[in-house]
């Protein structure tokens, strides 16, 4: 396959698909122009091919497929949002699926297989050649977001006895070999990895020279089942171009690339957001029912947790009867308490996903975000009490407003960074410490705090 | 190098730093035993020897630099967060610094440097020799945030017409070769990269294979100037390892490698985590004052845009008076209108982030939201208007209650995604749309909403 000419725009790199592509493929297909849709998306990197997939509303999308027909690459199937790719593999059907599916990497058939339902893979699966598909069996038997279905079973292994010359000459007498390969995996008489030449490190060699002078690189083993945030964070941390995976008795299994991982940080990532922000998982391509479906329970929560807080100002109903400011002041303490918890929890929470925050320092970190709390709410019962000062012209009003804020402002910190902890030693997920937990349980302190001064002290 | 005897242990994987390490760590200190801390902190990878320093209380960590003193590894620096690098550049003095900073990759030792204010810059690169000096300022010379700062200078670069031996040859001859490569750039007469050939596929081809045969890949370039974000979604997207950086005129300058944008690529995920709650960046490691100071203006927008709500409530407060039940009540509805503004916000500056949401599908994203927004207010309310059926016995109250939700609800999902899809158009960080400023704005509309109905209706 020949390289296309590399072209490069130095004022507006276009970097991903062009909008103006997308229009005028949608054009095309609102014309029924079947030929010049698939002349402008068939060129497209199987990525941009997706994304392109993607943008447009479900009847193109079908329209466009029809369109490409076999010009669909086979790639492109890995690289679709999983609410999409469910789709379009509806559209192509199993034998159609089965024929991409054949061509593509272990690891990606793995993950375009293993999110679909069983009658559906076993429908594809039956329509693959034997070898492949006992293959892409066996990574479907590994658990989801395990290192056994991130991993890439075609290997490059070779003894440690081997020197450059034999392994070139092995390298070049092999036609099935992986697509892509960073290192050289060195094993011992039980296939157990024992050191990684990197290729560079191959090349520069004489031919000489054996491959275990050569094995500069620190081993970092990937057990089968690990986590994939844990593989992430051994790529991260190591700066990993690729690691070799084993099974329990050390024997290699096969090798997960960078690529693949780079795809686990970012979706790691993204799960704690839309989790912080109380989400499940990302919608944009889910149907409004489907997403409707996934956001309520999270919705409900906050109206269970919201009515604790209502109840507390229930209790304080002839307070507010006699002092109607106090339900003018209450909701901006709770606002400022809430706020204040969610910028400790976003910073705990990314914290304790890359290790910056761990048993080691965490009662140290804590006595920090007091701290913190305690010259936050400084600055901010000095303007508040102020502002009310001028608002209301009552100094005991202004007073018990200023004290409230520091008392909501501490303890959002202490909630903000304590209910993550906890969560994590529990081994759950702190990111669903959302703003639908901690924030309403702020709220509710901020109300009790300041009605319960303010009925104390003014009343 | 030797290589490390690679150790896996499948029922416990220890992935990065152990705790216990860093518990012993700091009782050697507290006997003032260096020996020891020493002896413990030196065999560790930098990356690990980083997190130590890290973790450590600011007194240990200076007790730790004086033990380590030069089995402290260069790396180590570019691997500490920039608040702990700061502070351990003051410990180890420009001399040290310098020396350090020397044996870095370019890329990296201009990381190092770049963070620092102009005279502890100058003070550490005149301690440099003559030729890192120049390359490092070179580096330094190109804008924060983009392609030249990551890029890597030491590059492999070759014509056209040479083979496969030829390339071999010049490689095992050339002493000088950067650490890491994957790939070997082909460029033109004018130094203008034309094409690339993995490693791989070099050594698996014979010695007389002309090298224009083997460039498979299609060639990304980045451009010097290209946002450090951009560059990442470039390699996310299209799988890359590494890729070359060029200039104006197209001209070969450097590489960026993977490793360096999957530090990129968390960093950018995790501004938008940080964002979205109402921080600048992150700040585990800074000091109270300093997070203090960097937080403290997100409180008072916050202070600021809840007592503008205040002001709504404070227009009603004869309607509370007659009926306090709508004190207790309308915090639930602000709540419920910022839970589902934050949800639809999450998704969307995600969406936005990795390109899923763009122009061509904005208004179908938009009206889906709004689907949305009427199916989750529709069991919201009812759950909602029941409860306070029960509660306060009133029909009138429920049926306020109820309507208001809805409201506030199908408002919050608009303005949860139209005031990104602005701020993105306008060029500024969709994530600033933060709960500092969307959630007040959904809490004065719920407020409003709710009393409004209430005084029209009840009273």
């Amino acid at each position: 396959m020949p390289a296309r000419e590399a072209v490069v725009d130095t004022a507006h790199p276009t970097v991903g698909l062009d909008d103006t592509l997308v229009r005028e493929v949608r054009e095309a297909l609102d014309r029924h122009d079947d030929v010049l849709a698939s002349a402008l998306a068939a060129p497209l990197h199987p990525s941009d091919q997706a994304d392109l997939i993607q943008l447009l509303d479900p009847p193109d999308r079908a329209a466009l497929l029809k369109a490409l027909g076999s010009d669909l690459h086979p790639d492109t199937l890995t690289y679709l949002a999983e609410e999409v790719r469910e789709s379009v593999i509806e559209i192509l059907g199993p034998r159609e699926t089965g024929a991409a599916v054949a061509q593509l990497d272990t690891d990606d058939a793995v993950e375009v297989l293993g999110d679909l339902d069983p009658e559906e893979q076993s429908a594809i699966l039956a329509a693959l050649p034997m070898p492949e598909r006992v293959v892409i069996e066996q990574g479907l038997a590994f658990p989801e977001y395990s290192a056994g279905r991130l991993m890439q079973r075609d290997i490059v292994a070779v003894p440690e006895y081997w020197n450059v010359g034999q392994v070139i000459d092995y390298l070049r007498a092999t036609p099935d070999l992986p697509d892509d390969f960073y290192d050289i995996i060195i094993v011992d008489a039980r296939f157990r990895p024992v050191g990684a030449v990197p290729l560079s490190n191959v090349l520069r060699s004489r031919r000489g020279v054996p491959l275990g002078e050569l094995k500069i690189k620190e081993l970092r083993l990937v057990p089968v089942d690990m986590d994939q945030e844990q593989v992430a964070f051994l790529f991260r941390q190591y700066g990993l171009v690729s690691a070799p995976v084993v099974d329990d008795a050390g024997r290699l299994l096969g090798v997960i690339t960078v690529d693949d991982v780079v795809d686990v940080i970012q979706e790691e990532a993204e799960d704690d957001i839309l989790k912080l922000g109380g989400v499940q998982e990302t919608d944009v391509f889910a149907s409004p029912m489907e997403t409707s479906r996934k956001r309520v329970p999270w919705l409900l929560l906050s109206l269970i947790s919201a009515a604790v807080g209502a109840t507390v100002i229930h209790h304080f109903e002839e307070s507010i009867e006699q002092l109607v400011a106090l339900a003018v002041l209450m909701p901006i303490s709770a606002a400022l308490g809430g706020n204040a918890g969610v910028q400790t929890l976003a910073v705990v929470v990314r914290a304790l996903a890359v290790k910056e925050l761990t048993r080691s320092n965490a009662l140290r970190v804590m006595l920090k975000e007091l701290t913190v709390g305690l010259l936050n709410s400084a600055v901010i019962m000095a303007v508040a009490g102020t502002l009310t000062l001028l608002w209301f012209g009552s100094v005991g009003l202004a007073l018990v407003f200023a004290g409230s804020i520091v008392v909501t402002i501490c303890v959002a910190a202490l909630i903000g960074i304590t209910v993550p902890l906890i969560l994590d030693r529990l081994g759950f997920d702190p990111a669903i410490a959302s703003s639908v937990f901690v924030t309403p349980t702020i709220d509710a302190i901020g109300f009790f705090t300041f009605l319960t001064l303010a009925t104390f002290y003014l009343l």
